[in-house]
């Protein structure tokens, strides 16, 4: 047995007490908000040394600064750990239920999944997040950092792991992967016998790499390229709005928008309003022939880059389309299925593009912004799932659980 | 672009059709029923090639039994179609929904998942039957069969596809790859760009290459290495119908019973029951020491493989264990999350069982024959997931749905 398939066994032996943990599993989330707390000099002091090798190594300031603990921070982890135990428990729930005509009653109920995998990039707080998510579920998690917060990463999981302990659960509920080589990817998505599911968080090569290698199942979290459409019957200060929002507001998560189709007949009115906003936060303009003809020489000729990639910065792309049906074809070409919105007053367009449109979430008059677990009424989440399978949109608890049929009978045969 | 992406693209364009297609798809499998019976000659003549080639290439009589297709056969295939045109279309039911604080309408909503792969094993009648499941469902469908049966599922599609077509949807909802080499299940299972999902139907040996090698993401259907655990509660009488019909009604098929493991204080009282039994239909009985003992030399010393496998066939496992524990010990080690029961009076030990055994279908008292779309009261099925991702258990027309977020404000942002 490989180190990693140790981890896989230990993990789903831990799996299977927590499946019927009950309320327990509570006491562990509570106990590991405290000691997160109690603990917080012992991890900013790992994650200093974390800070230190980053700085050497060069990393942007905008990577060290999501790789820093303060005070602050993990507190904000404490508390983001009690909101999960806060949750009702999904796991016991009776999805649906009958009785046969023969006299079995046959219950669906949901159960945990079992031992989940998470591969994740540099912000140190996934750790007790995702770990928070996955136990309140039911689930086993082995967790699979970057190199870059390695130290910080280790001493949150340990404090967990021994806040999990204290109660009287397996601390191998979580498990960190200590190697942070490629290689240690490679086998955790090798581990079909021991994990249910993997799910990567981070950016679209992370992901990308995941999705193509796994043999384990995966959902795939994240990558937003986000349309808004501006139809001719739109409300242009509301679309001025909901653009502006959903690229300025938080231009780094995958919900920002990216590019901006407009409907000829109101692109004449609408771009210079737009810019004109657009302009407070100095975002730069990529966009079609006819954009820059009315916008002028601001706007960067547009490229296939610019229409199938996400900025995550202040930059949009925008192309001028002569009917719903050329901004519907263009979303379908390039989407990545996460989050698109129309702007119009028109009953019939909205019923179009929502009913055509296929995302995750297919807004009408309202900001791309809106797609997330909080927001949704799902309290946290563990991504966004941007494919078809198991989960789609936001994914809270429950689309951290499978089902199973439960078949009570006297003796009934075939 | 290759063939395959051909095909692919292909379905993708007419999924989209597909998914706005209404009451049309039930028109569309009326209109397939109807070709499938008026086409008999066709599609026996057809089939006749096949049985011929079968024949001289050696193909056993019961491989060969698979694969014919006599008018009775065509019309019961015809049935299945109607039947699925028959139920409530699961496409656009509002799963869920709520108004948020901010006024905004979150609807989530069932969708078609797109496009479905099948790559499938011997029997053309799965031909007609996966089609119709998916096109209920909104959609297309690529199909690969084996090379058996290659003529048949030819003239099956063409068949359908000219339906599809005579009520004015695209012919492309239903595609059949022709080439039957290796090669072109690897292209299927690398075909991420345009299917949304990849569904094996057949022995372990095609599943498990699917789900190792698919870079598109699968539901994994079928093996069901399935138990009975013989409680020392049990009633005797009732346990002897459960393991006899979980083994001798269909022995080849994934919810028959393969290993029996009996509580050791009701050994030597049940195993002679179940053995006298059993003779009525000639199984040969494999077993540990103890049931050896018990049994006397009838008795094949059962090894790791018999635990591990499949028969599939009028043999069984038989296994004495000192507790419920040790039996669900042994489930958990060896079972392949198909179908397990229990049988006992003991409310205390069904409780547990239930609880802890981690299988899509868990009985109490009931045959494992009982897990099939059919008796959950599904209608048809298209296979019975053992993954726990998506669907677990019967899948039916909702299991090959997705679902979306349509959100409906007035100019909300953050």
């Amino acid at each position: 047995m490989t180190e990693m398939e140790k981890m896989g066994a230990r993990a789903k032996s831990a799996a299977s007490v927590l499946a019927v943990a009950g309320k327990k599993k509570k006491t562990a989330l509570l106990a590991i908000a405290d000691a997160l707390v109690a603990n917080k000099e012992r991890i900013i002091e790992k994650n200093n040394i974390d800070i230190k090798n980053g700085e050497e190594n060069g990393l942007t300031q905008s990577l060290l600064d999501r790789l820093r603990l303060t005070d602050e921070r993990i507190d904000g982890m404490a508390q983001g750990v009690r909101k999960v135990a806060d949750f009702d428990d999904p796991v016991g729930q009776v999805i649906t239920g009958r009785t046969a005509e023969n006299g079995m009653e046959i219950k669906k109920i949901r159960v945990p999944m079992g031992v989940i995998g998470i591969i994740f990039e540099a912000r140190p707080n996934v750790t007790s997040d995702a770990a928070a998510l996955c136990l309140m579920a039911g689930n086993a998690v082995i967790l699979r950092g970057g190199k870059e917060a390695i130290n910080s990463n280790t001493v949150i999981a340990d404090v967990m792991r021994e806040a999990i302990e204290s109660v009287g659960l397996p601390a191998d509920c979580v498990q960190l992967v200590k190697d942070t080589t490629r290689q240690s990817s490679v086998e955790l998505m090798c581990l079909s016998k021991y994990l249910d599911v993997l799910i990567p968080r981070g950016g679209a090569g992370l992901i990308k790499a995941v999705v193509e290698n796994s043999k384990v199942p995966v959902i795939e979290t994240g990558v937003g390229n986000c349309h808004a459409y501006v139809d001719k019957d739109a409300d242009l200060d509301m679309a001025v709005n909901i653009v502006d929002n959903g690229k300025t507001q938080r231009p780094s998560v995958c919900n920002a928008l990216e590019t901006v189709l407009v409907h000829s007949s109101v692109a004449d009115k609408f771009l210079p309003m737009l810019k004109s906003r657009l302009d407070e936060h100095n975002v730069e303009l990529h966009g079609c022939d006819r954009a820059k003809a009315i916008l002028g020489d601001c706007v960067i000729p547009a490229e296939e880059y610019d229409w199938a990639n996400e900025y995550l910065d202040y930059k949009i792309a925008i192309k001028v389309v002569d009917s719903l049906d050329d901004a519907i074809e263009h979303i379908r070409k390039y989407s990545t299925g996460h989050s698109e919105v129309i702007v119009t007053n028109s009953y019939e367009a909205q019923r179009k593009f929502t009913a055509q449109v296929d995302s995750a979430a297919v807004y009408v008059n309202a900001s791309t912004r809106f797609t997330d677990g909080g927001e949704f009424g799902m309290g946290a989440e563990i991504g966004i799932s941007t494919q078809k399978l198991h989960a789609r949109g936001p994914m809270g608890l429950t689309e951290l659980t499978s089902m199973k049929y439960v078949i009570s009978g006297d003796g009934q045969i075939r």
